[in-house]
C-alpha cells in the first residue's frame, strides 16, 4: 500500500519555507505483529518543530534531512494485528507525516472520548492543554488575587493557560499580535486585559497600565522584547515558566538581550524552564481535569483547521507569523 | 559623648572610590529608655552595599547622602537603659558606621556563644554562612554525586556554600580571581577544583573539563561573562541560585548578555534568586546547623581581618578587587 509523505528537504537559516520541506510517495510495509496501519485524520503543528528543523542540540532530537516530519496525529486504525487495536478505533500518536503509516502498538494511544471533537486530543486534551495545565499550576502555583501574565496569549498552549488562570481567580494579561484576538481574548475567554504587542507604541508603559498591581506570574511562551517589558513588572517572588521562546526560534545564534539573573535577584524571583514530558507520571491527573474544565464550560478552545494534507508546511510557517487563534491544526 | 562616623558623601557611578565617603565627628544623643550605647569592635563591609550606594529601586532601600552607612556590626554594651542587655554584653545588629552609637535594643541580638571569634557572627555563623546554607541546600537542593560550581568561592558566602555541598558528598569546582585563592580551596576547603577565571584562556572549556559530568547546581555570586561560562554546561534539571551579581555592581545601565531563557527552557532548568531575609523564620534551624559543622571542624573560615575603623571604605572597595580570601572584616 503507497503514501505520501512530507520530509525535510533542507533545514532552515532563519525563517522557514515551503522549499524545506518535500511531498513524495513511498510504498508502506507489511503490517507485522503488534502493528497497526493508521489512516490520519488530524495533524498537530506546534512551535517546538522548528527547533526539531535544526541540526543543533535541543531538548528533543532533530529531524533528519529526507526523513518524514514527526508529529501528533490523530488517526483511525485500518488494519491492525494486535488486539488492543481494532479497525475503526480511533487513535491518537507521535506519527510521520503522511496520509498512512504502520504503527508499533507501543507508540498509540486509544481515544475513548469520542463525545469530544477528536482534534482536541492534539490541543486542550492534548499535549497544549496539559503544558498549560502543568506549567501554570506546578511551576506558576497561582494564588486568588494574583496577577497572571501571558504571552502568546492566543495560541494553543497561552489561551488555556489564561483560562486556567481565571478559573483560580487571577487577574489575567494577554499578549498578543493582533487586535482581534486581544478582543477575543477578552470578550470570549474571559481574560481582564489584552494587549496587542505589535501596536502598542511602549509595551513596558502598556503592561504596567494593565497590571497596575505588578505580575506575580509570567507564563512565556515567546521570549525576547516582549518578556523584557513583562519582567520589568515583576513583583517580589514572582515566578516565571518558561514554556517557549518563539520569538527568538527563527534567529540565528545566541540571543542577547537584557541579563534575567539581576532582575531576578532583586525581586528574588525565579524562572523555571520545562517541557510537558516531566510531567508524564501526573498526565492522568492533568487529562481528567481539563476533561472537566472543558465539559463544564470553563475552558473553551478555539481552533484554527486548515484542510489537505499538502497543506501541512505552510500551516507549520503560519506559526510563526502568527495566523493561528488557538491551536493549528490540520484535517485531511 | 562624641563619635567617629563614616557617611556616603556622594553615590559613584561605576567602581566606588574613597570620595565617595566623609568621616567625621559628632556627638551622641543620651541614651534613652530601652536603648543601649554599643562600642563597635567588628565591622562587616558586603557586596550588597554597593547597590545600597545607589539611588536606583533594589531589594533594599539606598543610603543616603551624608548618612552614615549602615552594615552588620559585633560591639560591646557599655551602657544601658534596658533589663534585657547589661554593659559588657556583647551584642549584634545591623548599626551605622560609628565607632560607637546609641540603639534600640528591639534591633540588638545578644550573642551568647562566645567561644566562637567574634567576627564569625559577620561571617560563618552570620547572615554570609546563613546565605550559604539556605542558598545551597533549599534552592540547590543538592543529592550527593551532583555536581555543585560556586562562583567567588573564595568569598565569604561561596566559601561555606563549597563547604556544605562537600559535606553533601558534592562533586565541587570553585571559580575564583587568583591562583592563591585556587589552591587554598582546594588544599585546605575540600573544593575538589578551583579555576582562577582571570587566567582561563577559554572559561568555557575550563568549566567543561573540570565539570566532566555537566552542572547540577550554581551557586552564583558573581554573574556576567563566569555565569555565561557556568550555565553553558547545565545539566537536564539544573539549578540556579542568584545570591549576588558582584562582576556588574558597577557598570551602569542595564547589563546586556546572552538571554539566559532558551539555556532554562532546553535543559529544563531553574534559576531563583534571593535574599537571605526570605529565610527569617528558618535562621535558628541554620545557625544551629551552622554551628554544629563549625564545632566539628568541617566549616573552615578564612577572615580577611583589616584593622582601624577608618579603613571601612577601603575595605569595602577592595571586596571588588578581589582582596579578600573569605569574609571581609574591619577590627577597632
Amino acid at each position: 500500500m503507497d503514501t505520501l509523505q512530507i520530509v525535510l528537504a533542507s533545514r532552515p537559516q532563519e525563517f522557514p519555507n515551503l522549499d524545506n520541506f518535500k511531498t513524495e510517495r513511498i510504498v508502506l510495509p507489511d503490517v507485522q505483529e503488534d502493528e497497526v496501519l493508521v489512516e490520519g485524520l488530524y495533524y498537530s503543528v506546534d512551535p517546538y518543530m522548528r527547533g526539531r528543523m535544526n541540526d543543533s542540540k535541543s531538548y528533543i532530537s532533530s529531524y533528519q534531512i529526507g526523513e518524514p516530519i514527526i508529529g501528533g496525529v490523530v488517526g483511525k486504525a485500518i488494519e491492525s494485528k494486535s488486539d488492543k487495536i481494532k479497525p475503526g478505533d480511533i487513535v491518537l500518536g507521535r506519527l510521520p507525516w503522511r496520509t498512512r503509516t504502520v504503527a508499533s502498538i507501543k507508540g498509540l494511544q486509544k481515544i475513548e472520548y469520542t463525545q469530544f471533537p477528536l482534534s482536541y486530543f492534539l490541543g486542550v486534551l492534548g499535549m497544549p492543554g496539559l503544558t498549560a495545565y502543568f506549567g501554570l499550576l506546578d511551576i506558576g502555583k497561582p494564588k486568588a488575587g494574583q496577577t497572571v501574565v501571558v504571552s502568546g496569549a492566543a495560541g494553543a498552549v497561552g489561551i488555556v493557560v489564561g483560562q486556567i488562570a481565571v478559573i483560580q481567580g487571577c487577574r489575567v494579561l494577554g499578549i498578543v499580535g493582533s487586535d482581534k484576538k486581544a478582543e477575543h481574548l477578552k470578550t470570549e475567554y474571559g481574560f481582564d486585559e489584552a494587549i496587542n504587542y505589535k501596536t502598542s507604541p511602549d509595551l513596558i508603559q502598556a503592561v504596567g497600565q494593565a497590571c497596575p498591581r505588578g505580575v506575580d506570574i509570567y507564563f512565556d511562551n515567546v521570549g525576547g522584547e516582549i518578556s523584557d517589558a513583562v519582567i520589568s513588572h515583576l513583583n517580589f517572588q514572582a515566578r516565571i515558566a518558561i514554556c517557549g521562546q518563539i520569538s527568538l526560534y527563527n534567529s540565528p545564534g545566541t540571543p542577547i538581550g537584557p541579563r534575567l539573573q539581576p532582575q531576578l535577584l532583586s525581586r528574588s524571583a525565579m524562572a523555571q524552564g520545562f517541557i510537558v514530558s516531566n510531567y508524564q507520571d501526573r498526565f492522568g491527573e492533568g487529562f481528567q481535569q481539563l476533561v472537566r474544565w472543558v465539559k463544564e464550560g470553563k475552558i473553551k478552545y478555539p481552533e484554527t483547521i486548515v484542510k489537505g494534507f499538502e497543506q501541512l508546511p505552510s500551516a507549520l510557517i503560519g506559526l510563526f507569523k502568527g495566523d493561528n487563534m488557538g491551536k493549528m491544526i490540520v484535517k485531511i
